[in-house]
């Protein structure tokens, strides 16, 4: 298939694997480029269009549970709507322009009528805090204490962002075709599997 | 890794992959041949101890909850409760052995102390539905509603009976290193997959 989706774990490693996988296929690759996209199209700064995708409208109500309510008179929600709707029709627009693989941004959910190979990517905490470690940025100083609650505050984000928008939950394995646990598997092997899977698929 | 175990939900083909499996490696396959040396070391009937094995003592509590009364009093959770730690010892004792593929049993829970590989296969219900009929037995002529009643029904079972004694959630992917939905990953790539990686870390 033309399309692969990653979702992940933050400190898993999912980005270093999606663009690792595009780069062996040949594949555009696409996480904040597509913010990129979306600011330059809307006009909206750049920071402020990936704070409202990072962030997403509070307070939450599950979906289809007040939302009629909320989406009608919260000014805040009704431009992160907006953004979410851009930002898909930006996506779909990209997928069928080239052979793509995009990190994030319920991609899967967006296109999951299209031929895609949906994958996500987790790991265990250790895990998580030792690559976080490795890939800091220079100025960043966080003690062990203050990288778990980044790690788990980013993710309970994704979580809601995702479940707000899709319906679904985000990392249950019914909603992707294969899960990898970088704990164990090493990101090198699981890239070139995923490759001969989208490979051998284009083939049929 | 010199132990593979595989969890699955029936009809996703967990089977077929493990039998591939550790023919490709040259492992030793387990499965239904564990409970038939528990039935010969208890004296017990193979069939009986299938029957247990199979559906687990009800009425089922929470692990941690009432457990202590239901384990005095209730002699089907005695026996049942012995037959694991059978299980549990053999299991223990063959992976000890030979390298090997353990699908089911709680081998992942068993064995958590260990080098190994955890595997969980899953796929959708049309995937299923079509897999148990074309592997059906031929006396068996379920229709389609009967079908998924039983794949329902074999699942939960195999839920309870893990949560039972692991005090796990079944199928969660954070007790497994790798899922893999069977409705698009062909089991034989995954099986080279699999392999690659059990060979690679064997080689460290």
């Amino acid at each position: 298939m033309k399309i692969i989706t990653i979702g992940r774990e933050f400190g898993s490693g999912g980005r270093e694997l999606g663009k690792k996988l595009a780069a062996k296929l040949g594949y555009a690759y696409y996480d904040s480029e597509i913010v990129s996209e979306i600011a330059k199209k809307t006009s909206l700064s750049e920071e402020y269009v990936s704070r409202v995708l990072e962030k997403r409208p509070k307070p939450v109500y599950p979906v289809g549970y007040g939302t009629t309510f909320y989406m009608t008179f919260n000014p805040h929600f009704n431009l992160s709507n907006s953004i979410y709707t851009e930002q898909s029709n930006i996506i779909s627009d990209m997928a069928k322009r080239m052979p793509c693989v995009i990190v994030g941004r319920c991609a899967d959910y967006i296109l999951k009528n299209e031929d895609i190979l949906r994958v996500f990517v987790y790991s265990d905490t250790e895990t998580k805090l030792e690559r976080c470690k490795k890939y800091a940025p220079e100025n960043e100083n966080l003690s062990d204490k203050e990288l778990l609650s980044k790690i788990s505050s980013v993710d309970k984000e994704r979580g809601k962002y995702y479940r707000f928008f899709t319906g679904q939950k985000w990392g249950e394995k019914e909603n992707y075709d294969i899960c990898i646990n970088t704990s164990l598997i090493p990101i090198d092997k699981a890239v070139d599997f995923l490759a001969a899977i989208a490979l051998g698929e284009q083939n049929r």
